[in-house]
């Protein structure tokens, strides 16, 4: 194993009805809640009015900040930092999936200060504080529940960019499996590939750490038992809150003991997509992991090989990634390109911006001639 | 799953020399400390000076409290308790295995108080503040740096009890392996049985967790794989940080998501041998749990058969028993009370212990005919 630190102060409330508790929450930081959500869709299940129920009872002076978009956009950072900083609120509540959420981090770290958000993504300032952050999770997807990370678009410079710090970390998360009944099927598969991915990506990530391997075998195995089974039944709430549960696992630090850092290549690879196609997130990964791992077949061979044996008690390289191939189809997240309506003129375009932004993962390093590679076996197999 | 918080706000230090950071994260507390230890050991690993080396540097006070027994007892609580109080010390630092910890755990309870640490135990008092506790880890066993559980022996009641509060989390904890390599062949072993007890009672515990569960076997497999390897190899450090970094999964709060306890009867007898005969605990566990799991084959045969499954790929509950027994034999852990010394001549006073201490489990609940079952299978099979 490498060192690690292992410390996460994210408090998080997890099961039926546990946002009650999000009032006496809020009404520890003070009165004044900056409230960020998307394009409406909490309103419909429900959840919007119970927050606004307890914010009322306390009292609280609520400014709302509405229209996130998926794949969280800059703009939207800067704009809603802005208003909290005007109305100086005493904390900020996050109602949504990864992209409200991770966008909330951002203003949260942004409220303090007077410039641009990319500013910390580009290194050029640093965080010296943040306004605490209450998240209400609305899909199991992306783990940023209970993680100091943050994925931010900016399509001024057509970059989209992860980045992480320790005031990142929400205080609190409430995560209540009832309010992700109503995510279609689409996003419902998509969030079981984000996070069979991140799974993965630490994974292949630097160190050796036999139990944090296990870890990761544990949670793909569940979202591979229960996926397909919840995909049957949308509305089933025991298959809904473990997928949430495992999703929320998949990306916390647990999988990350003893490396020092996942891979991430193929993240860098789906937001190459996103980026230039606003292709969902789960989608994009599905697309890029079984090109990637055939890409690494011949160059860590026994690391897909323990992965097979502990996945589906087979070391055959071959069978795995067409078995972890074959699971994304079965739970309709595409892995061809073709599927998500990218074609083979979008080819050069694609490989320029991977050239331009020096896609690679942090341990297997990625260069030109594996972007042929990848975006063929994306084409085609 | 049951409804759960998962919050733990331990910031673990994990790997090669991490003592080195100690004295910073000391100094960020004060500058007078309270060093408890135990008998000395720690003097001949070298592990004592480099602790004074970083708090000389930053030139902290400390007061040591040495001397903690094996199975901590409530009388070394309270004076050091009360040593602390009289400096009125800034920290506390422990360095030990689990009983120093446990102790420390009480001791930094205990400071803000004018009262036995017992009255916290009895439920006389509720604690309001607490020192904050940096553990330093010398034996692979317990969990305790990682949880806010701590089991305190009462001589003159005879009563040996666990109980845990949220201000019992030590603040930071320091597990380098390199200081257990010297931890001899006998407490190694009953290290590893320890941790296996505890994933145990996790998944004995009430609730259904799906996810939890396969982390209660990727836990168990773990030590079931590398355990023998160490039993024969004391002074590999790979081993010694695989078993370390186990023991600390084991036990803090990761297999209890998604349930409102485990269950613990196994530990209320192994108490009960410890209380009676200084048995060490791992050992008294090792001699529980094959007759625990013998009682319980026929009340609760669906969970030993998917235990038995998860472990060994198997459903059949009297493999799956002998199993485990033959694993606690194989690195030298009893399994019977003759090999720790205790005989027909005792079952009197154990069982009237038992009847006493009204032992039972949170889940399994055990009664006067159950302690009889148990006690002849602890004593022949």
């Amino acid at each position: 194993m490498e060192n690690f630190p292992a410390s996460n102060p994210t408090k998080l409330h997890f099961g039926k009805d546990v946002v009650k508790d999000l009032g006496a929450v809020a009404a520890s930081y003070g009165k004044k809640v900056l409230l960020v959500y998307g394009k409406g869709s909490v309103k419909e299940n429900g959840l919007y009015q119970e927050v606004m129920r307890q914010l009322t009872a306390i009292k609280a002076e609520v400014y709302e900040y509405s229209g996130i978009r998926p794949n969280p956009i800059l703009e939207d950072v800067d704009a809603a930092a802005s208003l909290g900083r005007d109305k100086q609120v005493d904390c900020v509540i996050a109602i949504g999936g990864g992209s409200v959420i991770d966008s909330a981090k951002v203003i949260s770290l942004s409220i303090p200060v007077y410039h641009s958000a990319w500013d910390f993504y580009s290194g050029k300032s640093k965080p010296l504080a943040a306004v605490p952050l209450i998240a209400v999770l609305t899909l199991a997807a992306t783990g940023t529940e209970m993680n100091k990370f943050a994925v931010i678009q900016n399509n001024r410079s057509k970059n989209k960019a992860g980045w992480g710090h320790d005031l990142m970390y929400p205080a609190h998360s409430f995560l209540d499996p009832g309010y992700t009944l109503s995510v279609p099927a689409n996003y419902t598969s998509f969030g079981i590939t984000d996070l069979i991915a991140h799974a993965l990506e630490a994974y292949f990530g630097k160190g050796e750490a036999s139990l944090p391997d296990r870890f990761v075998f544990a949670i793909i195995k569940e979202a591979m038992e229960y996926g397909p089974q919840l995909m049957s039944n949308l509305n089933d709430y025991t298959l809904r809150e473990k997928i949430m549960y495992a999703a929320t696992m998949a990306l916390n630090g647990l999988t990350l003991h003893g490396r020092t850092s996942g891979d991430w290549g193929v993240h860098g690879i789906g937001h190459t997509l996103s980026v230039l196609f606003d292709t969902p997130h789960g989608a994009s990964l599905s697309v890029a992991y079984p090109a990637w791992l055939r890409l690494m077949q011949d160059r860590i061979p026994a690391r897909i090989e323990n992965l097979g044996l502990g996945l589906f008690g087979e070391a055959d390289i071959t069978k795995t990634i067409t078995r972890l191939e074959d699971f994304f189809k079965s739970i309709g997240s595409p892995v061809r390109m073709g599927e998500i309506g990218i074609g083979d003129d979008q080819i050069q375009l694609i490989r320029d911006h991977m050239l331009k932004s020096k896609l690679s993962g942090a341990v297997q390093i990625l260069g030109p001639e594996d972007y042929d590679f990848l975006l063929s076996k994306m084409l085609h197999l």
